[in-house]
């Protein structure tokens, strides 16, 4: 059975969880406390060399890294990966804008205050923060305004791994009410039928 | 024709240009000097709402974005993206590295070095860059010791997107000489009929 390496706060392992219930695919899940340390001891370190999580295991052996990469191999073949080549190419676009773009800002911002305790010599690195968070926060906005998702009329894994820090985004400072298209799509995004809520933190 | 939209000096750019080398396909350049705002105004934000180069766009006007959603989606058929779903989704493992855990540290070191000309306010960050910078390039160090390429026996869309930072970590002030397997691979890559140099800034 498959492995998913894993805390349940994170959001990129979030992802991991609500792709395998979208697919209705068993797994086994395994804690690792990243503040504890548990991401960077060998055992862990064999799994990934880059001592991050969310990792997944195969009844192989095999290992794969980095939770939007997770996402599109999992979901590989579902509707959630579009099969026309330019809807997919939108899927990625969307996918690598929310690592370089958003999460940097968004969930880290929520990293800072949920897990760190808002510590005071960080104020300066969250307030840094705030800008480029609600920039990527208002590319979401004039998308989700003219469409239903992300890349249109379908929900992808391009909508899971957005979703997953940004309807959290409030827990790590940032102000959702002057973006109403992206509440709409929560809203859509929670009637799914695959839809798995993140555990309470 | 196709048009890519970018600037020589970036390597996400010239990730982009490499790419349609090797697949010897014909396209059209269109400088972006991101330094002049020219990413940020209200023509090229109707290209990339996210403010950002490179983009694509087709001749039917349709745009991409992403330097390596763009590389996935060129190269999507020819060898330089695998067949085989695991060694995809390896591929796809390493550009999300790239853009979250490399690029944030060894482009940017190299943009405030080479583009802004290293000013004294951007110290601390600098500083701040070299020990993530460091690990990413461990973490290439270890897989390219086992393997010819990143994700194996075969050249991908992943040792482009790779190697156009790291070939030019030491402008922003990373010395790769303890790092013997990268610049043996370095050497490898080079020797490609489709590589293309990278201009010089």
């Amino acid at each position: 059975m498959l492995k998913v390496f894993g805390d349940h706060r994170s959001g990129n392992c979030y992802k991991v969880a609500w792709v395998m219930n979208e697919l209705a695919l068993p797994y086994e899940w395994v804690d690792v406390d990243i503040l504890a340390g548990e991401s960077r001891n060998p055992e862990f370190l064999a799994l990934n060399p880059n001592g991050r999580i969310p990792v997944v295991q195969f009844s192989d052996g095999r290992t794969l890294a980095e939770s939007n990469a997770i996402l599109l191999h999992l979901a590989e073949g579902s509707p959630l990966v579009p099969d026309d080549a330019y809807q997919r190419a939108r899927v990625y676009q969307w996918l690598f804008f929310e690592q370089y773009s958003h999460e940097p800002y968004i969930a880290t911002s929520r990293f800072i205050v949920q897990y760190l305790g808002n510590p005071a010599d960080r104020q300066a690195d969250l307030n840094a923060k705030r800008d480029p968070g609600y920039a990527a926060l208002t590319v979401m906005e004039d998308a989700l305004q003219y469409a239903e998702f992300l890349t249109g009329d379908h929900f992808t894994v391009a909508d899971i791994a957005l979703f997953a820090y940004t309807h959290v985004a409030d827990e790590g400072g940032f102000d959702l009410s002057a973006y109403p298209a992206i509440l709409a799509w929560f809203d859509r995004v929670r009637l799914r039928p695959g839809f798995l809520p993140m555990r309470a933190t």
